[in-house]
């Protein structure tokens, strides 16, 4: 009883957590109780993180982030609602809400969902979420055991790679091919890893690469999954994005199954600070998604979900969406007309149809990492391949640009000194 | 490769998901890819959802929700700062953010927690959560692997036991005494229980029994805690809801070791809706907490930040918790008052000195659950106390009063309903 449960070396920082340090020193069996998680350790901070406190130096051009352009924000007619809200509906705009959602936007959504994408079939439901991150998040929490294993693309999204990893799953990076997933080496994941529960997909305008599946690979990893029982968590931030060619359809739309969970976001054609999401599966998921949210958060910030189901009722989104898709067409191509003008010919550039990103490839071997040191000095970010890989210690010489954040001009400079950069360093 | 994995009975469904009722067969070998997880498995839909479906009727008076008084939101000066945000800093306030939360902001909170409850000390950081619900939620998640065992006080809030339930701990209530938790029963727990990873408690104006544990019980509390090597996770959601007595310093005034979470939340001061709250804890956790927010929603939604920041700014927080003081004072008052005259001798009620909530202790064996029947068919709604236990099917002859939603009338008429209900059935 007297003898206390902290190891020496702990109490020496006066408390187990007074030094940030002391953490990985709290393995021992007697410091067993004031040790992170297993699941929390598993997590490291990436190296993106560190590539991104240069964009906080004003001065930088940053083609790092992902986020929309702010130009793209329908600011009055959100600031003209939220004064109704706050003249009219404020007791029900500011008090405790339900976990589903505000139920006119989840029928609005639901309506969209079904009419633009087939996404949503009898026998499903949707929830609004904190977020497309939170759709991934809980679809994971619900679903993967300790040990399970999901599959994504290598690369893919930082944001959903870890928020799998804070459950301890295993994960496991099937390659990309210029029309999405290698369906071979998905097969043979399929086939041979344990406990694969999960699938992750970006289908369309992939974050980092910009690619889109084709349709044909979609209806092949639809098949494989169904006959394995595996399911699909299909991410779609940027889908509404589409800028040239013809849409492609989701997989959600080809699940006649119920396999799907279709994760979807206003994020990228409203606003993303005011964190709206939501999610489309079978309603048996949608039940335990519900769960899992009212311990997370108890509901998703009702004042901005009534705003945006007003606004969806009083203003025409495809038309604000056709705006959008008109400024982000003229950004890609001031950014990939920069690169055939300033890049060496070494330089691969994807050309995707749509999405806020571009993906560039160099000669195997290629220090990307060097590289975008080099180009932070310059005052330009970008954001190395590796930091998407499932393991950064993936040989990976490619890197994202992101055209959607930055202006036409800082599009043109920037690019000529990335391009300059670029020449030096490869010779 | 050709069967497939859905076992028989899920197929018949058309999709392992096409019924919500066809998950609990879903546990078969067969189908191991399509069932939940454990952690979803473990966390049971409770009894208090059944009882606040009759809330929704609105002849139905609810002495039943945890909301504060829809009167007590501070619209007029939200709407005015909301109109500014839109004008002046529309893209600060739409865009991503940092997952620490707004900075002003932040610092704010600190400095008021500091001032205000000796919350924060040197080693401590802040971190701004989506409402106090994730604050909890993300300490499991952080701290607790499966299997590891969390205490907590006997009733407790249901929202945080079922967020631990989510991450498949071991639960187990120590007992409430009118002073707070029992002492020696709590030592007993420690000392015998394996792998207790955490203390959970809300030691002012408890919830849902209204009690305040005393000075020297918390200092009891923190010394074995300090002792044992665990963690202590304070719930302070009505801690600035005195209306009369002194204040009791909380239980992070004493951490001089930094073994104590701290979570607290503008719910109940500024409005629920917009799911703002903060955790105030060695930098360490924090870090952790960050990483485990970033995963699960990025950020708290932004615009609400900067709102709660400026009215921080602008406006007297301490003379508007004044006035919900004052308000919920006559609530209770009369809610105290209309008992004394109404229910028969056999029903205790506690005398809290703040918070929203009363606890009525009927005789042992009372059947609780029948009695909240009897009283929704009249048309009030109370919740049985059972709700509230860490295994529901432990008896308590109890039931939970809420004062802060209804209003003076309904709290007359309602009280008057709950009293003739009461004295029939306890004959």
């Amino acid at each position: 009883m007297s003898k206390p449960a902290f190891c020496a070396k702990i109490e020496k920082v006066s408390g187990p957590w007074r030094s940030p340090r002391a953490a990985p020193e709290t393995k021992g069996t007697d410091c067993m109780n004031v040790a992170f998680s297993a699941r929390i350790q598993a997590l490291q901070p990436s190296a993106i993180r560190e590539i991104l406190k240069v964009t906080q130096d004003p001065s930088v051009i940053s083609f790092a982030a992902g986020n929309p352009a702010a130009e793209s924000f329908p600011v009055k007619e959100m600031a003209q609602i939220a004064s109704g809200l706050f003249n009219e509906k404020a007791t029900a705009a500011l008090q405790y809400s339900v976990t589903e959602g505000y139920t006119p936007l989840r029928e609005k959504v639901r309506a969209r969902l079904r009419e633009r994408f087939d996404a949503v079939h009898d026998g499903d439901d949707v929830i609004i979420v904190s977020g497309g991150q939170q759709g991934i998040e809980l679809s994971c929490k619900v679903l993967c055991d300790e040990g399970d294993t999901v599959l994504c693309e290598n690369p893919s999204f930082i944001g959903a790679l870890n928020a799998f990893r804070s459950y301890n799953v295993r994960l496991h990076g099937i390659p990309l091919e210029e029309d999405g997933i290698d369906i071979d080496a998905l097969a043979h994941a399929l086939a041979t890893l344990p406990r694969v529960k999960l699938l992750y997909l970006i289908p369309t305008f992939q974050n980092p690469s910009g690619i889109t599946m084709s349709l044909s690979k979609r209806r092949a990893v639809y098949e494989l999954c169904l006959r394995r029982g595996v399911i699909i968590l299909e991410d779609n931030p940027y889908g509404e994005l589409r800028f040239s060619g013809d849409d492609v359809p989701v997989i959600k739309s080809l699940d006649t199954e119920g396999i799907v969970i279709y994760c979807g976001s206003f994020s990228k054609i409203l606003s993303p600070g005011i964190r709206l999401g939501f999610v489309s599966a079978p309603k048996a998921v949608i039940q335990k998604l519900v769960v899992a949210k009212q311990v997370s958060d108890v509901h998703t910030n009702i004042f901005f979900q009534m705003l945006a189901d007003e606004y969806l009722a009083r203003f025409d989104l495809d038309a604000h969406i056709a705006r959008i898709r008109a400024m982000y067409r003229e950004k890609f191509l001031a950014m990939h007309g920069t690169a055939a003008r300033y890049f060496p010919k070494a330089a691969g550039l994807t050309r995707p149809d749509g999405g806020i990103f571009l993906w560039c490839t160099l000669p195997e071997g290629t220090d990307i990492l060097e590289l975008c040191r080099l180009c932070a000095q310059k005052k330009v970010a970008i954001v190395p391949g590796t930091s998407f890989m499932v393991d950064e210690n993936t040989p990976c010489s490619a890197f994202r640009l992101n055209f959607s954040t930055p202006t036409l001009e800082q599009i043109e400079n920037g690019m000529a000194t990335l391009g300059g950069v670029l020449r030096d360093f490869l010779g």
